[in-house]
């Protein structure tokens, strides 16, 4: 059974997506096409997101800086493969100030350029490098198919760029961002990620190689959920980056680029919601744990008031992100949907009865019904509670874990994999070419996702032929309907 | 005596601004012409600036949001005051994803109107009021004479925007505001700012009411820090923001806007730099102490390095913001000058001798020379420093404030005006006339900087008469040069 209103996730998921997002109150549509409103609780979660990666980031010597929104048009240009690639994308401004531009100013797709400039500055000799930056900024790529948080003209995102001094070091760099993206999405947000290395038609546009953490939804569709690029010495040569090494001898540097979008918001309502809502992973939850007070005379209400104002003190004193649900006029039955909808993972209920045997009872929002309730005693609130948050935080990722490997399908043939990907991720050994992917999409409308890293480290790829066109495969490679 | 290469305030004031934000590496201009870079170590104080502020903004019940960067030009002109007040400065849309698109975009100049919009379709009953919400982005504002911080065609900000039932209840949210940046400006930016009512002249473009904190330079001039509007029934009117009452009558929401943006940079730079760089406030500091070793024989390297380890993580386990300045090849006095620039609280001096003696020697940014230095031991570190940093704090509110007072002199009549805002701030009482305003700068070039509301408050303002017109004045108002 569906909450009151919610499209089912088997009947038609893209609509279950929409129903769930107005629903929770996370976003909505923006008069201008394209644009979204990211709504408290949508930024709220956002702003954990971000804390989390921004945590990681420092951690590991990056610092924050701010680059223009407008990028000069002759800068877009400089990098052939790069305008190409956006292009089609790219938001114009012509006007200014009341008079016509002499040069347009494309409003930022990406960074890549107006960073690379300015890299292009700092950077004199070996001394600076490994130079460390990472952004967080709106971004605008032009959209005629918008999807609330998945695919929307602006959006918000982090975009770290670095330069160093030689290949080497830059695709270490690359790795570790990926090795970073994938630890957030599997301990913060508790999506499984898989990590790999995008094929040649799927990567940056202006990248030597892209590297991708792909997500399953409960659709089974793919959504791409960060991505890392080794941008080689495309950008340094075309913005000039370069350094004197300790010989005193110019070169060019190496570059990266990495980034994570609000687009995480669309994977984690995907990833783990049902037909009765969100359900959000406690680490990222803007409300870990929601207190609805039970009273039905009047003189039962300041006892229980008193008693949920102790709770909350002692839990918002732990760290704990509490919300007491005080609403007057609203049933305690409504209001336990209403939180199950926006994905709490602990709701507590503390009546005149929980009040007088010094208890409190819990349930969680991962396991519906009788099963997931629990009365605790006031006495070890906080260590019940955190660990009632950390067996959601593990029950999440491991019932993604299990929907996921459930649908990860080796093909043995071209034939089975059209079968497999109409339910299903398949694996097939790949070459790479643009053409068998674009025969893949035709007959099958599934994407090249990734070839995952662990995987093909472990096989023995001697011998391994396309599964299309029988060329020598680059390794195995995962298709999927995505986002 | 300035350090290397920096013009000294007296000598031109403006280049002394552009010297210290070049040479303390807060920010660079970008090759697009009024728009900045802000570099890590400007972009990290920015981020102190932020949370300081966006803790305020959640204790007093704000919630954050996030709404679109482009604005339909219907929007921006639905607002007649509005429209007139920004349409000279407005960055214009004209092209998207190929083609020239039927409504031009706005680049947000600020968000009443969207925000309006969507306030429309959010509040229905008395119930979904007051709603309090606050964004943090960049908005874009054409300018041809742009000055790094202070007026830049992009810029960074925070804009509250708020409705409620009630014209008093707006007011009063308007005021909280004002308060709250008074309070954030006094406490962790060590500005005295003077809070007061803008002059009609000066006031936010649809507004009812503007108020303001104005912040006194070292040079004198003002800046305007941050300000506050009560937007009476303006934009409600505008963008049909409408509520039912508790008698269910259809009423129109009042609301208010508020913001402040990496201007306050600007201002931190202006208001305690001196000759040898920037002076930061402990609160808002990047680092607030700098450890720099001592030594010169290599065997005292290891020993002095141990020590410089144990206190930099006792420090930082106590929630200081610690650097240690290992850089070789470097001498210790060319350290010394550099973080002077970079206006570090403290600088921590370590040794041999004082690893011997079980001290450290910390010397203040704020008092020059021996008088400012302190052996302390070891033993008393965290509470040492903790202390320090309370002291540097205070002496620079102290001295800012002593400095604002120094500068503000009452005038007794027109042509003591002109005298006194050649090199301070002139207090007269006020008509409030656009006319008045226009013959004072023409006159002087300072304008109307605020009614302050303290004093106007504790004055008895009975027959009052400006000091230009000689009509019934409003009340005193500080005319002053300002940025």
């Amino acid at each position: 059974m569906g909450a009151q209103g919610v499209t089912p996730q088997t009947e038609d998921f893209a609509r279950w997506y929409t129903d769930i997002v107005r629903m929770a109150d996370l976003a909505d549509y923006a008069p201008v096409r394209g644009c979204m409103i990211i709504k408290p609780y949508g930024y709220e979660l956002w702003e954990n997101i971000k804390a989390g990666l921004d945590r990681r980031f420092k951690a590991t010597g990056h610092k924050n800086a701010y680059f223009p929104l407008f990028i000069p048009m002759s800068f877009i240009q400089k990098e052939a493969e790069h305008v190409e690639g956006f292009a089609p994308e790219l938001a114009v401004v012509t006007h200014g100030g009341g008079k016509e531009l002499e040069e347009p100013l494309v409003v930022r797709p990406t960074s890549e350029t107006i960073i690379g400039h300015a890299f292009s500055q700092w950077i004199n000799s070996y001394r600076d490098l490994p130079l460390l930056i990472n952004q967080w900024a709106n971004v605008v790529r032009w959209e005629l198919r918008p999807r609330l948080f998945l695919r929307t003209m602006e959006f918000l995102w982090q975009e770290g760029h670095t330069a160093h001094a030689t290949a080497e070091e830059a695709q270490a760099e690359t790795m570790r961002m990926l090795d970073i993206y994938t630890d957030f999405a599997v301990n913060d947000a508790a999506i499984p990620v898989i990590p790999g290395r995008k094929s040649d038609q799927e990567k940056f546009a202006g990248a030597e190689a892209s590297y991708t953490i792909e997500a399953m939804m409960r659709n089974k569709w793919a959504l791409q959920s960060g991505t890392s690029h080794f941008l080689g010495q495309n950008f340094a040569r075309a913005f000039d980056i370069k350094y004197l090494d300790e010989r005193n001898e110019l070169q060019y540097a190496w570059t990266t680029s990495w980034g994570v979008s609000t687009r995480m918001i669309g994977g984690i309502i995907m990833a783990h919601g049902d037909d009765k809502g969100l359900r959000l992973p406690p680490r990222l939850a803007p409300i870990q744990v929601v207190i609805v007070p039970i009273w039905k005379k009047e003189d039962e209400r300041s006892v229980v008031a008193d008693a949920v104002a102790r709770v909350r003190d002692e839990l918002t004193a732990a760290g704990v992100r509490v919300h007491v649900d005080d609403r007057v006029g609203i049933t305690p039955g409504f209001k336990f949907n209403d939180w199950e909808m926006r994905g709490v993972p602990l709701r507590m209920e503390i009546g005149p009865r929980d009040v007088a045997g010094g208890t409190v009872m819990i349930a969680r929002r991962d396991i519906p019904g009788r099963d997931g309730k629990s009365s605790i005693s006031q006495g070890e609130l906080v260590a019940a509670v955190t660990r009632l948050l950390d067996d959601v935080q593990n029950s999440l990722l491991r019932q993604a874990r299990e929907f996921r490997d459930a649908n990860l399908h080796e093909a043995s043939s071209y034939d089975e994999l059209k079968e497999i990907v109409t339910d299903g991720w398949a694996l097939i050994p790949h070459c790479g070419a643009p053409e068998c992917e674009a025969k893949i999409k035709e007959d099958t409308k599934a994407t090249s996702r990734c070839f995952p890293l662990e995987l093909n480290k472990e096989r023995d790829l001697t011998g391994l032929r396309c599964a299309v066109c029988g060329k020598p495969a680059q390794g195995y490679a995962y298709f999927a309907r995505a986002y």
